[in-house]
């Protein structure tokens, strides 16, 4: 007999338990944005320690100059590997607090439909009810086997949703207790309801706000108009040249470091059956505006972009007003994939924009954030495992994913201790993560337990 | 001898008494778009009935839903032309009124230099002070020969500082009793100080609001960038679109319409020495932002033009957000010349943008005025002897000028009483009118009179 299933078993027998123990946890308060609730941050996090405690984990409340973190450390067998996994145990805020149906912070079991369970609360799914899921496969692997089946390191976080300030000189003041031989992160999701889901792939950033400045005071168009030079002018012209006919960036050597995506991998994108309709229809258009010949999915994940995220300049209020103004501004920001360098490509755009800028115009740059992709392998014998562990449990094969936006903590693990992670999670999109009535599925919470159950269970044969 | 000699003289010896008459409407807080003035505007409306009066004049304070006009009818010898002569009466507002470095209603005579002062006074420049150039001509005129050279009718408005609400309706329905042979309108100014000027153009204006709708909320671009329509990336392609490389307006039709300016004209304004750096320096530029080859004359005074008076769009604040906005907008409008008809204008420049807008987005437009332009004979008999008179007057020749914004009242006068204007006024650009410290040079009030006599008479031999 395999060492996973009564480890499965023990699991089923035990969600009454695993829910009470993540309705307690849910009940605290840590708000972590809002320094009225730091008590309560703190509460979570001795909350926490006691309860790995109780599973056997060597584990400490670490104070920072923020909120503290957990770290928790359990042996494993001689020559297992080590796992670093990582989730946070501070929620968003809660307002506006008259949109939920009940306390967020009162957390209960909902039946939404036939067979159709939710987990309600605060932090259900964004991050406590997902890191409870490893927690509790580790608490019923140790019940069952009296061990674990690898070593683990934990590492809790109670900042992550207002910025991490401390995350990065946590990671390299303690890099030598931190460093695994790789992580596992749960703050992630799922593909649909039945389709399990591996993140490999998170676009990187790089922001830039321009202002282009032309003549020392506003004027009337009237007495200057087709004479002096038009900043709005000069930074639309500016901003259309960014994009060629076909939606490619036209800045010299932005593509430096984009690979194409294997066709295997492109193949099970499609294999989704994500149209653009599906896609971009709940939002109400139909067009993909990217780069022509691809689909959204691998624009969103697996394609670099330039997007402008607002400009301003001029007379904007009600009315009219036929000013020529003396400064016009624009934030611009890159998402990146792959190796794209981000200090190479906002010194390639800042010499774009200076190219094209006229002999009596200045511009100013300011420089918000910078940070690469993460490019994943597709093919990592863990992920391999993981993989295939996922698609045992669950009624669809899981499916390799990406996501446009960024996982800071995935990079810093790359940066500080040089680990890759394994991105897998079981949230659902209608989960309402940041919005009043955040939910997580009962089944998430139940199956994502059997799930790492069996990703340990695969990684250690 | 001439008729003229004695009333220059005549000019020359009440001077003293001209400026006490000024000083006393300059008395009258006459602002007109401040409710709290109303009073103050129809005092300043009768002072020029009385005063008018006294000179022989049939005067009336005419009442309108806004503030009165006053109308002036005098006889003129059998078969002398019928002029109507225009100005206001009200002034605009005065703050901030710490900048000032006396009080605005009480006015006084200022020497600024050797042999150079000035009248100081909201409303000494724009336009009390040049409206009473012409007043005291007359006056003078029927002093010394006991009558007016030809018949004159004079039209002061009390609106023009407040967008003239009253004077189309006025003008239609008076309009049997204001039609003249043609308008004289002292409400422009000299080229510089020894030189005179006639303004023979004035630029129309359309004024456009475009919204560029795509997605049906905020997005965020980490999510949907690449593959969602971003409305500031259509919005920029847009307006980079309007111009072509050499400052062209690119959209169809446009320069229907627009006449090349007669070589004489241009010649005449080469004479006049307005460099590139001249125009453009005071206001920090240097390189001539519109149609290349043209003179900075030609371009503001006879060439249209796109110009972008405002655009906004995403998210503007302190920092950044990565988001992919809704919608975005901008205010265009256009300069208009010659002939160019500005419902035209405006429909062509919707369908440009319709035309580029992709499938799943929407635009809004709208309507922000629009009025043709102005263009007065280069060459009319009255217009070469006033040109002629002016010359006689001043150290260098007339000049004749453009302005590149526009005066209403000369586009009303054409449509409503089918007159032409002559734009003749003694303003220098550093009166500092709708400014603190608002100025009159006391050159441009006493020659200003000497000079509207020397007009009569010309005209009327």
């Amino acid at each position: 007999m395999s060492a996973l299933a009564p480890v499965l078993d023990r699991l089923d027998q035990s969600l009454d338990q695993s829910l009470g123990r993540l309705f307690d946890l849910l009940k605290v308060k840590s708000i972590s944005t809002d320094p009225a609730y730091a008590a309560e941050c703190r509460k979570g996090a001795e909350w926490l320690v006691a309860d790995l405690k109780t599973i056997g984990f060597d584990a400490s409340v670490r104070n920072t100059p923020g909120h503290p973190m957990v770290v928790a450390h359990h042996d494993g067998p001689a020559g297992s590997p080590h796992v670093l996994f990582y989730g946070h145990y501070d929620v968003q805020p809660v307002d506006p607090l008259e949109l939920w149906d009940s306390d967020p912070f009162a957390p209960a079991i909902k039946e939404i439909g036939p067979d159709h369970k939710v987990i309600t609360g605060r932090g259900s799914a964004d991050d406590k009810g997902q890191l409870m899921t490893f927690v509790e496969a580790c608490r019923a692997w140790k019940a069952v086997h009296g061990g674990l089946p690898c070593k683990i390191t934990l590492l809790f976080e109670g900042e992550e949703e207002s910025g991490s300030p401390s995350l990065k000189p946590f990671l390299e003041a303690n890099a030598a207790e931190l460093k695994a031989d790789f992580a596992m992160v749960c703050d992630t999701g799922m593909w649909d309801r039945d389709t399990p889901a591996i993140s490999t792939a998170l676009r990187g950033l790089v922001g830039e706000e321009i202002t282009i400045h032309a003549a020392n005071r506003d004027l009337h168009s009237g007495e200057f108009g087709g004479a002096a030079a038009n900043p709005i002018r000069i930074l639309a012209r500016i901003l259309a040249d960014i994009h060629d006919d076909t939606g490619r960036v036209t800045i010299p050597r932005f593509y430096d470091g984009v690979e194409e995506t294997p066709s295997q991998v492109l193949k099970s994108w499609e294999s989704l059956g994500e149209t653009a309709d599906d896609f971009l229809g709940p939002i109400g258009l139909s067009v993909p505006a990217g780069e022509k010949g691809r689909s959204v999915l691998e624009l969103v994940w697996a394609r670099p972009t330039a997007e402008f995220n607002g400009i301003t300049g001029g007379y904007t209020g009600k009315g009219f007003k036929t000013v020529i103004a003396a400064q016009a501004s624009a934030k611009v920001s890159f998402r990146l994939v792959h190796k794209q360098n981000p200090d190479k490509i906002r010194a390639a755009f800042r010499k774009f924009v200076e190219e094209r800028l006229p002999a009596d115009c200045s511009v100013e740059f300011h420089k918000h954030g910078g940070s690469p992709a993460i490019q994943l392998s597709y093919d990592s014998p863990f992920l391999t495992k993981a993989k295939q562990a996922l698609s045992d449990e669950w009624p669809k094969p899981a499916v390799m994913i990406a996501m446009g936006g960024s996982i800071p903590i995935v990079g810093d693990f790359q940066t500080y201790l040089g680990m890759e992670s394994l991105l897998v999670g079981f949230g659902l999109s209608d989960d309402r993560i940041h919005s009043p009535n955040e939910k997580y599925e009962l089944s998430s919470f139940h199956k994502g337990q059997r799930s790492w159950a069996r990703i340990l269970d695969a990684l250690t044969r």
